[in-house]
């Protein structure tokens, strides 16, 4: 069943233990709404420059994606540009070029207010209950978010968390936001704020599901060789999102069903690790949905016992 | 079936955000021996000086332990002190003296020798190996190592290695062994040293298992509170291989079972996570192998899917 995604459009610079990119597609919302593409329709609310490749549109629809709610605006497309450490855990911004994401007021095409999956991607709390406010009552809401808003838009954040279903976070922002070091008295913490389902993203160290029927662990995928991390974590927000409005999740009747949310955080940690093989959503370009299905399975043999 | 554990015995001084221990029944040995003492009779080969508690040595006793490989010296009993880090995750030695445990010659008693499961816990290699001659020819040979022998003792390691079935090792020593950042690239490359089978233990992160029918990962049980890491990964070694030695682990007709592998590994984080609840081996003193079979199937519950 239709998603729609709200968040940044970006080209990306980056530079990795494995190569560099100057200028590649990225933002959290194309990373998003590509891993969700293989699992339910699409529709994007962000917001481009006069910059923006016709390539990189055709790309996008190509994979499904409805462009109504992107907007292209004069100026450029908000640009970032980073590199990472050696072992990949950490990075270095080197520059920040907000440029028309400066001033992106989402809006929803009329066609997209009445969808019932709504994500909301990392950007600023009050843009993130704007959306959700033009949506006329969607089945579930999920959405992400990160240190900055945490520690500089508190109010605001508590504020938009109250109205979500689902959040998904990495760990250090999860214990930024509870004030807590421990995990599970973490998402504990943070299922009292609103969202009811909790999934804290652990890098190289896989994802943990906390809901009403309790926790659930899951590993990330060994890769051989990661190219480059970008966009991993909006991968598995996008798998796992796309997952459940796939299977139609309802979070209604007691809850989503348990099961679903657990292959749910799966199809996640494959989308991520998918993501990491090559530089920027270059794989995506290739990936097919057997791919993917076979590597869920992969995850059942590596965890089983 | 009978295991023979060696390592050091010794007494530490602890302290954590949790609390803080001034002296407190320690060392590789005995946190090996008394977790896997609930899976198989368990020998220890170590060196405790005069001041060794006799009420210390009762409750090994007490948990089934045979002490004959146990030498009392003239001497002071090794002692540890250190200060963890508030996330745990680090730690300061404050004091380490030797005593008794600088001139440790490891004697097997006869009626160890022909014991069909051996683990050599963390001292020098050269002393690893002793003790490996002296056992006329067990069924399997599994060890733990640290990152002063990698870098100090590295062709003395090597040279262990060779004879192993089984190592166990953290992940940063994992790293530096085999030169390799990537986790499962490490685990090939050590595994061409000699042992088919390597866990790589990554403590709050859980575990990975490498063997010749693939990959195995177990995350770490969730505990609420970790009062002292101290042992958690003596215990999880006791467990795996405690269990591995119940099961009559078989290594020479084409490799040990992989799904008693699996399950070993989950044994061993049960025990790592018990070993966390409270100071020391305290949590030993009333633990139950009900209460262990217990959080075996909650691991199955919170990774099924």
């Amino acid at each position: 069943m239709s998603l729609v995604v709200v968040g940044s459009v970006a080209y990306d610079g980056v530079q990795t233990p494995h190569g560099q990119r100057e200028r590649m597609l990225g933002g959290a919302c194309t990373y998003v709404a590509l891993a969700a593409s293989y699992f339910t329709e699409v529709g994007v609310v962000g917001v481009v420059g006069e910059d923006f490749d016709p390539a990189d549109r055709r790309f996008l629809e190509e994979r499904g994606i409805d462009l109504a709610g992107l907007q292209q605006k004069p100026g450029k497309t908000f640009y970032w540009s980073g590199v990472y450490s050696e072992d990949m855990n950490d990075r270095v911004t080197l520059r920040t070029e907000l440029n028309v994401f400066a001033d992106f007021r989402p809006e929803l095409p009329p066609e997209y207010r009445r969808r019932p999956y709504l994500f909301l991607g990392n950007i600023q709390p009050e843009l993130q209950r704007s959306v959700r406010r033009q949506m006329e009552s969607p089945r579930l809401v999920g959405g992400d978010t990160m240190n900055y808003w945490i520690e500089n838009r508190r109010e605001e954040l508590l504020a938009a968390l109250a109205d979500w279903g689902v959040l998904l976070i990495n760990d250090s922002e999860a214990r930024l936001l509870s004030g807590e070091r421990n995990l599970r008295r973490a998402a504990e913490r943070i299922r009292g704020l609103g969202p009811r389902v909790v999934v804290i993203k652990r890098g190289e160290y896989g994802a943990a599901l906390f809901c009403d029927h309790g926790a659930f662990l899951a590993p990330a995928y060994p890769l051989d060789t990661v190219s480059d991390p970008t966009g991993a974590g909006d991968c598995f927000a996008g798998g796992f999102f796309g997952y459940l409005a796939e299977q139609g999740a309802d979070p209604s009747a007691g809850g989503i069903e348990p099961r679903l949310l657990r292959r749910a955080v799966i199809y996640g940690s494959v989308m991520g690790s998918f993501c990491c093989e090559r530089f920027g959503v270059e794989r995506f370009r290739t990936l097919t949905r057997a791919e993917i299905d076979a590597r869920f399975q992969e995850f059942k043999e590596l965890t089983e016992f």
